[in-house]
């Protein structure tokens, strides 16, 4: 399983769904498809954001769950490492060469933790959040039974509702007993406000990230007069991170979704009340019609199986005479009205939801100029354990 | 790709969840886990309906994808071979040892057609669905290359309002075609209403299947007049299978949810109004318990990665006292109002929907008595195209 991979060697249709050269017209589908022109004005977008506001940048990799993206985004996009989600996305991460890992969830499995404090053994650093001081004492005896340091954040909850102790006491607290364990080290803090990068209008979100900042500066504050510095004050997704870029406050971005884009990030406004259009759609759900036997309805091969509807449907890219009404196991039905497409046709869809879409499939077909340029895996694909 | 997997090389979390001998309490989480006792039991049970019928049964493997079960079905469970729906997971199928395989559905991608025209040469039968006359001579081109023969089902859209032409005439117009085309045979008709298959009412459920049945007991008898006998007439799923059984005008089930179940097949309700029971649930995500920091709230690591919601939240298995009530990337959130969870405690989530949710995994765990008895690749996730 851990081993490299010839593309070359596979089988278009049965192992992979487009070889290196190929004609952009002769990709098997339902395949992910990038374009790569997009996807580089993407990840340098984000960087120079990231560079012109003296913030580290850390991209989150459980978003493509892809090494080679992870790989590019350190190289054009100024990223320092990535942050996943889970102890197995971070060791495919550091088994392809990412040096400074951030498992930004909770680690509390015996097993799992045994396996996160061996990462460091493989040349990467290697970093997980906290939000309960029982956790501590189990982190710090696996570090030191294998010899190694992990660091650890205090994860708060600004407003997700899921992991993380409350602003402030707590956060003190589960600090305090990181520094004084063996084999850990206090590093600062986890506080991504999740809910929020959704909401549609500007000022609602900024009033969630008010709370969020004002949070983290008081935990931050309170951390120092015990004389426990912050490294890392980490958190920010594409649809916050010009508020915690410019809050004086955070110093290490957290995005994932800007490289890629999908429906449900387009939604959201700017002050003006525009969409915000900083980003590219560089990803999309390549599909076929394989039926048109209704005249005002084409049948696509994108079903649930080619992505996660979670979010609402996808839009086709670039149509204003189509549109993709319904999905099924296997099939997207596709209103049209006018009968314009003809079985074979080929549509690029913009998945509603992008991390759960990429979780789906085994490879990324990257295109420029009507041809395959790449054929990526998706590395840490089905790596939820 | 296509080598045999050896198990016990793989490592727990890192390859797979699992390994055999394990006790299930080790098992790694968010995995599939398989109670192979229900499992059976499924599988005999309707093993045993469509034999007391006298109906071939061809289970669904697009539900679960994957070979060992498939193989368990035609050993213990009556099954005479395999439908899918895509290429790719035919080849899966007949490369794993099925020799009689389906695909239900629509195959007009050139590349495609002359995958599926190379099939039988791996001892397969080899069957797929026709809805467009203009396909038919690209098959028959295909089936002469390679010196097979493909055999081609007309299908009708008798409700799902997906692929498929109007019962009567245009059936027998492409019976015609297929009849006539060298390197094909004309062996019947597919008709899955899958529009009913998960209507509550029982009475609801009839009545679209009476319909169903009508226009295929129409086109069945208008192919007869012609000359041209169906071998097979396929259809039914888990919530219709009865009616399609006891038809007289089918001859072959296509189920494929009752060898596991999900929430959303339980909701159905027979004759008497009371919720359906002859399958028991086999099939659930094992989740834990990674964070309680809220005194009324457990968060575990079964997320939208590990599962798909278009049908609805899964819900906890045995467990009326904590209820799964939102669910993120990598985050369930679970009401615990009497706070009885503690971290590491593991639950068995029910998917909302077996099929999608299969496909983002890569291991079934197989367990009976407390102990890991089989792990089992997912051969065919992924395989889309």
């Amino acid at each position: 399983m851990n081993k490299p991979l010839n593309i070359s060697e596979l089988e278009v249709g049965y192992d992979v769904p487009a070889k290196i050269g190929m004609d952009e017209a002769d990709i098997q589908t339902p395949c992910l498809v990038l374009d790569l022109d997009a996807l580089e004005y993407n990840i340098k977008t984000m960087g120079q954001f990231a560079k012109d506001m003296g913030m580290r940048l850390r991209i989150h990799g459980k978003m493509h769950k892809s090494v080679d993206i992870a790989l590019l985004q350190a190289k054009i996009g100024n990223s320092c490492g990535v942050c996943c989600q889970k102890v197995s996305e971070a060791e495919v991460f550091v088994r392809g060469g990412i040096k400074d890992v951030l498992v930004s969830n909770q680690v509390r499995d015996a097993a799992k933790i045994d396996r996160l404090a061996r990462l460091p053994k493989l040349g990467a650093r290697t970093i997980c959040c906290v939000d309960d001081v029982a956790n501590v004492a189990d982190l710090s005896a696996a570090a030191q039974k294998h010899g190694t340091t992990i660091e650890c954040l205090v994860e708060i909850d600004c407003g997700a509702g899921r992991c993380g102790v409350q602003a402030g006491q707590p956060v003190v607290d589960i600090a305090k007993a990181i520094d004084a364990a063996a084999g850990l080290k206090f590093s600062g803090i986890q506080a991504y406000q999740g809910a929020m990068q959704h909401m549609e209008n500007y000022q609602d979100r900024k009033d969630k990230i008010d709370i969020a900042v004002a949070m983290v500066k008081q935990s931050v504050d309170m951390l120092k007069a015990e004389g426990l510095e912050c490294d890392i004050v980490g958190g920010g997704g594409t649809g916050s991170y010009y508020f915690e870029g410019t809050s004086g406050v955070y110093n290490e971005l957290q995005c994932g979704s800007y490289a890629f884009m999908d429906v449900d990030y387009q939604r959201i406004r700017d002050e003006k009340g525009d969409l915000i259009s900083e980003f590219k759609n560089s990803f999309f759900i390549l599909t076929s019609v394989i039926s048109h036997a209704k005249a005002d309805k084409a049948i696509c091969d994108a079903g649930l199986k080619a992505q996660s509807v979670d979010s609402g449907l996808p839009k086709i890219f670039g149509r204003d005479d189509v549109e993709y009404i319904k999905c099924s196991d296997e099939h997207g039905v596709i209103a049209d009205p006018n009968g314009v497409l003809k079985v074979n046709d080929k549509l690029k869809l913009i998945p509603g939801h992008c991390d759960p879409t990429c979780n789906v499939h085994d490879w990324y077909v990257g295109v420029r100029n009507g041809k395959v340029e790449t054929v990526w895996p998706v590395s840490a694909r089905g790596k939820a354990y």
